[in-house]
């Protein structure tokens, strides 16, 4: 047997098993694992390194409406070149309906964004906003034949809010097709009513934006939404928990018996509320939905993480820039914290934050942090076994850790379009150095060596999840 | 002290405590309780007897408007006839506004439909279907302030359904005035979506009832009706809660440390799903919302009374004809059981079937009983301690009660206005015999000796469940 | 009807009702309530004041064996002159066998010293330490048959735990007589360990004695006497229970159907294990069973007696002298937390604190209160209707209370044998000021107007608990 | 690179991963999973076949002193023979003290009855049934030092039981070695004592073995094994695990964050309650400790596997001859359930029952099956990453199994030395056809091929799971 490629002497993990071999690749594919697999054209030294799947980040917005005057900070060749450095070997962002669109020519447009732009393989999934009967009818389920197999539905914001009826409607599409419904549980009304409240009383600062959306409009809605995929009888993956309540519905429901899963995120983990009480502005810069919460719920995120209750870390990276009128502070956004673009940017320090918190504190073990982040979101969105692991057949898609390496996340180390992190500062101990897509390497020891457009789309299978 | 009246010889019970007793009356109230009370206008001799404070029924439906073609089987005079033979002394019925109607009018109207009309004491409940800024703004702080200290709110059914948003601003209203919020607890578009699948496959019969009404879609809607109350800040009682899992989270939220009240009803003690599965339309006699469901429901509802989670036990009396094209059998309810009118009659049933079941069968105390139909009836619906108990200085609301007497309940023995109960069969032991208002007997060894209009409207107080 | 005494004016409370009336007394009864009852030859003014059910103190040590060289510091007739003045008329404390010794002769020997030496009644629990089949077989159900219907059992204390098998025995025999079992739920092994390795590691202050009792120590034992008691299928009551784990155990059991009941006392609301950590031994002031634990567990154990999984509210009055060789310092005790006598005073402060802290602070009603500290205790130990309400038939055994009194608790303030009060400081509003006996004042005014030998010896029914 | 054998073309499954190579070994080990691993000196064509990491079953008894005339079925040959027909490549028997034993000297003998008569490899657990100083001190951390890294306590049966103070003291050795322990969780006392009653009511058919234990007897004993090990703050497993309550507890503990694992086994999933009541003697076929419940505990376990509450399926083998006076039939054995000696064969029908019912149904996946049947039993007990996964560098321990192939189970198709089997009649799809251990065949396409002592004993390391 011959090798394209061979990776030498590093330590390989799998969502299960840890084990030092090399890995042989050929034309882009993972050939052989073995104890010496000898000669190749290129002999790559992972020498103390370790050898993981590339990250999957199920979880990404990028080049999305997001209101007027408002821009995302990122398009498809800077998103996936901060993925690619943060050890992403793929993303999945969203292809966005607006309100009487055609969600055919939505994907269309998206495809036209993205192609030639990226730096690592991506696959979309569709937001649903406009739930009409030639939508559900027609075109949803030829999108999910033709690969785009899951769809998220939000039950808050103007304009991309479902009604259950809606809820309902689509699930049953998702049934029929096999498809995997995303679901962003928040309680719509109770968020504007909250709002409007505050408004009422003056109360207009980026700190109030945490108190707009209490733990209990999370939860209600993850209640919600999981009575309705109950009637229905079809799995969902709740989005984004940022707590121990929303967290408990997913558990509650899974004891019941019900195929119910959930996602967590970095800024669960590490952020807070307090994050967003910053003076002039800048706790602007960590407004997202749902907020960060309390150091218990950091806890609890954990938990459901060591517990299965989340099979998912995402990014939910969500990028704006800050000192920016596009951005967070643009111009309405100044005024109160209902105008502050919802989101924040984390698709290149996801993994090394799980990676240092989690793997390098004890809370999880190796084959966890791969499991979460590469191997689980290939399975939950029809990616597997082509992607999301390191096995014979599957995609060379390999990310090379140095697990000692030390670093201070800064916006000095970023690669994308925003001008922060909220991470700014965390130190962190494990980092990725060499990012390799179907065997080639788009970053190797920390510099860009990919071209523009060597990232492909990739069509999806139905998630195993959804499989009765 | 001298009498008007002395009840001699009988056994009191009280929410708490139960004790032999003379019980003496002095207009229209009770002036003394004691071993031997002497002397006095005229003795009634309770030799063998229960006395027990009169029933309250906190949730009845009289005359109110049903759509289309229906008409509501009882007025005040046949609905307070019939309670007074089922041992009460006083009824709540609710004075249901419509889309665009102002509560005001709705009140005054409803007024001179009970005026003159009652048997016994009446007061009366408003239903918001109209939750305009006018009508929270102006009406309903001043009804409140007039002793309409209570409201309910509908989350299913055409034109009363309200909005999450339209619930925060009803409880907002109740918090500010102090009143108290009940909720019909179901989800409107989970049920229409299964109204329209199960009509689509032909599934029209009555059975089909209950399934287009699973317990997830009560269970959803009484987490989001806390959900909304938790994030108001205020107390709401779920009515008519009629499974587990609903039960299970208001048990819930009491944990939390939320004040969270909860009432069941007799149809779930005594009927299932299956009573709705008759031949030629026999099961629209059961139809009522949400329905009777399983043999392991009703053993949640019995733990529930027994642990306190249910503080109130009412009928929900919903009384519509059978066999009468303005009933059940309109034209168009032959064709699907969406068009079969939802509620039972059952306010002359409720405490003999509880009282056979429940303390006859040791599932409850005499004690319980008193406080679970009358007691906590007053404290919730700010009528205590004028109504619900036998204490000096409280109005004499009495029943006496054989608690030996057999009786098979059946349609000839009832006294309301519908052509049948759903309860036909039952055997029971322990009957109301007589029952006195303000110390004027209304029903006396199960003759009708009061007279039209001799019940009275009260006027309420605050709710104590309400008070901070 | 006339009347030995009248108490005029005053607000009774039931654990039901509140009510402004006369109370008449005749030959130690209640013999009627009413709105003027007219002239007696005493008249009691009882304007502005509570009339309550005088206080059962279920759970009290008095004069009982505590070790060599130790001494109680209360004997009948200064625990029962404490309790009058603590608003209590009842007093339940335990006649505690040893091993070897006949239970009958126990009985026998603690109504010596009980004979002619109370102030107010009295009644005895057996603690059974020899469950030898004799005992067992013979002497137990005779002893019930007499009217010493409850026993306690301890699963902790060198000389007095009781093996599962025992304890298996002993739950027999309540069933088969319908005696009530009531269990101190600690385990002894796991406190013997935690004690050794505490001492072998130096820590021997008096603040170890909450680390040698760990929360798990109390939840583990509260379970296991519960999975006995269902093995058995006989009802029991957890006594002094400290926080929430071992709460929820009692919870979970209920909502499995179990009829598992609980206690607590006021050590448990108002201190923590921080007040064992004082200079000097000051610590051993608060050296009791289960150890106080911290806030969180206070919060507990209100929301236990909101929820209702605690019927009972007792002192577990066990009380030593501080400054004392025979008492808290002696010799040993100085030495090891592990020789300081468990156990604190508290008959006369129970009520003054839940009144204040519960019925003053909104956390409790003050029926409940009743409920809680008078008519459960009767209901549960088979002492009603004779004791624990105020109704036409009970003994009038009555506690006058001036709502509005605000006190500092203070060992000044108290009337038993001990040094010290672990409430030193607390400051309280409502007092108990005169407390009666079957219609005699024990205690008027704030001052001692009872003989000794006014209390007497009752003996019991069956407990209402355990009748099927 | 050069192998000693390739195994050719068949579906390769890791607990995360499956895909298709070939699998080529040397030496014993796996050297290389590749797309074509070119040719070797043999080559085994696994077409259409799963090649699957061979069963570990860390749950068996061979060779176990079992009570006075009483004989265990299995001595180490029949034993591993039958292990290897049914798919395992390693099993851990237990080296079981007696009272007043030595540890060492047990150890010692228990190497004697296996050296030289095992076809697979072995490794021991210690069963501790004398805790005293001289072995918690002494032998026991010697002998964990020497691999015997797992060992067992019992919570019942006569001379094997330990009492909680024993208990903890052993988790205190385990704690300070790093080893883990396994507990047999049942109630002492509360068995002798059921025993006892129904034997005096004269109910001793086979069919009461379940009466004497029943569910709450296993729920104790587990929470209070949980409890103990949270006080000392080590990890444990739970073995054998029957239903719903007692898995709850190791739940509820898991949600605590304790380290509490738990295993089932297959007569949990497929037996009930009802198998023990067969007439003449049949029942004792199925007598084992815990004992088969009912379907919705069968429904219980089958969502621990699930839901990871149990991460490891073991078949608790403890053979005894049906028909043999010193199997089940034993003289005293007819006269009563408690002499039919508990245990039940298993060990060759574990992985066909696990894989069709659990695989085959779709209940859980084929990674799933590997973990619970081969890697997770190498993880909890030091075995991995030498044993329990197909990954470069691990011992060639390879099960190959025909997915398709029909069988039913019967006592003709065993290989030990029972002469009956519990699991007779009960249709499977899904067979292991070859076995083989360190890449040497022992059972070939369904034929012994091993010699007697190919099988070795194996050394351990320290659980992972007992890693802080």
């Amino acid at each position: 047997m011959t090798f394209d490629t061979i990776i030498r002497g590093g330590t390989v993990a799998t969502a299960s098993d840890t084990f030092s071999c090399d890995v042989g690749i050929k034309t882009g594919k993972i050939a052989a694992l073995g104890a010496d697999l000898g000669e190749a054209a290129e002999i790559v030294d992972a020498t103390g390194m370790l050898v993981l799947p590339g990250g999957i980040d199920s979880h990404v917005h990028i080049s999305q409406p997001s209101g007027p005057g408002i821009v995302m900070a990122d398009d498809f060749a800077s998103a996936t070149r901060s993925a690619a450095f943060g050890g992403n070997t793929m993303v999945l962002p969203f292809a966005m309906q607006q309100k009487g669109e055609s969600l055919r020519e939505v994907v269309k447009d998206y495809h036209k964004k993205a192609d030639g732009q990226c730096y690592v393989d991506v696959s979309f999934h569709l937001i649903i906003a406009d739930a009409s009967e030639r939508v559900l009818g027609q075109e949803l389920p030829a999108l999910v034949n033709d690969g785009y197999t899951s769809f998220k539905v939000f039950m808050t914001y103007e304009g991309l809010a479902l009604s259950d009826m809606e809820m309902l409607n689509v699930m049953t599409v998702a049934r029929e097709t096999g498809a995997l419904v995303m679901v962003h549980a928040e309680n719509y009304d109770a968020i504007r009513f909250l709002t409007d409240r505050l408004e009422r009383a003056g109360k207009t600062e980026t700190k109030y934006h945490g108190t707009s959306r209490p733990i209990a409009v999370e939860r209600e809605a993850t209640h919600r939404a999981i009575s309705l995929a109950e009637i229905i009888d079809v799995p969902i993956m709740i989005v984004h928990v940022s707590n121990r309540q929303a967290m408990e519905e997913i558990a509650r429901a899974r004891r019941r018996g019900l195929k119910i899963y959930g996602e967590t995120c970095p800024q669960y983990l590490v952020l807070t509320e307090k994050d967003m009480d910053g003076l002039n502005m800048e706790g602007a810069k960590y407004v997202c939905s749902p907020p960060p919460r309390d150091k218990e719920s950091q806890v609890a995120c954990w938990e459901g993480l060591q517990q299965g209750i989340f099979s998912l870390f995402s990014s939910d990276h969500c990028p704006f820039r800050y000192d920016d009128p596009q951005g967070k502070l643009n111009p309405k956004g100044r005024t109160s914290f209902r105008w502050v673009p919802n989101g924040i940017p984390g698709v290149e320090t996801r993994l090394p934050i799980l990676f240092s918190e989690g793997v390098g504190k004890g809370r999880i073990s190796l084959n966890e942090f791969v499991a979460l982040t590469a191997t689980n979101h290939a399975k939950t969105y029809g990616l597997y076994p082509k992607k999301g692991t390191i096995a014979v057949g599957t995609d060379a898609d390999i990310a090379i850790w140095d697990p000692n390496r030390k670093e201070t996340i800064s916006q000095s180390l970023m690669h994308g379009n925003t001008d922060y992190t909220p991470y700014e500062g965390i130190e962190v101990t494990g980092w990725p150095v060499s990012t390799m897509v179907r065997g080639k390497f788009v970053v190797r020891d920390g510099k860009l060596v990919g071209k523009l457009g060597g990232g492909d789309y990739v069509s999806r299978e139905k998630s195993k999840l959804a499989v009765p």
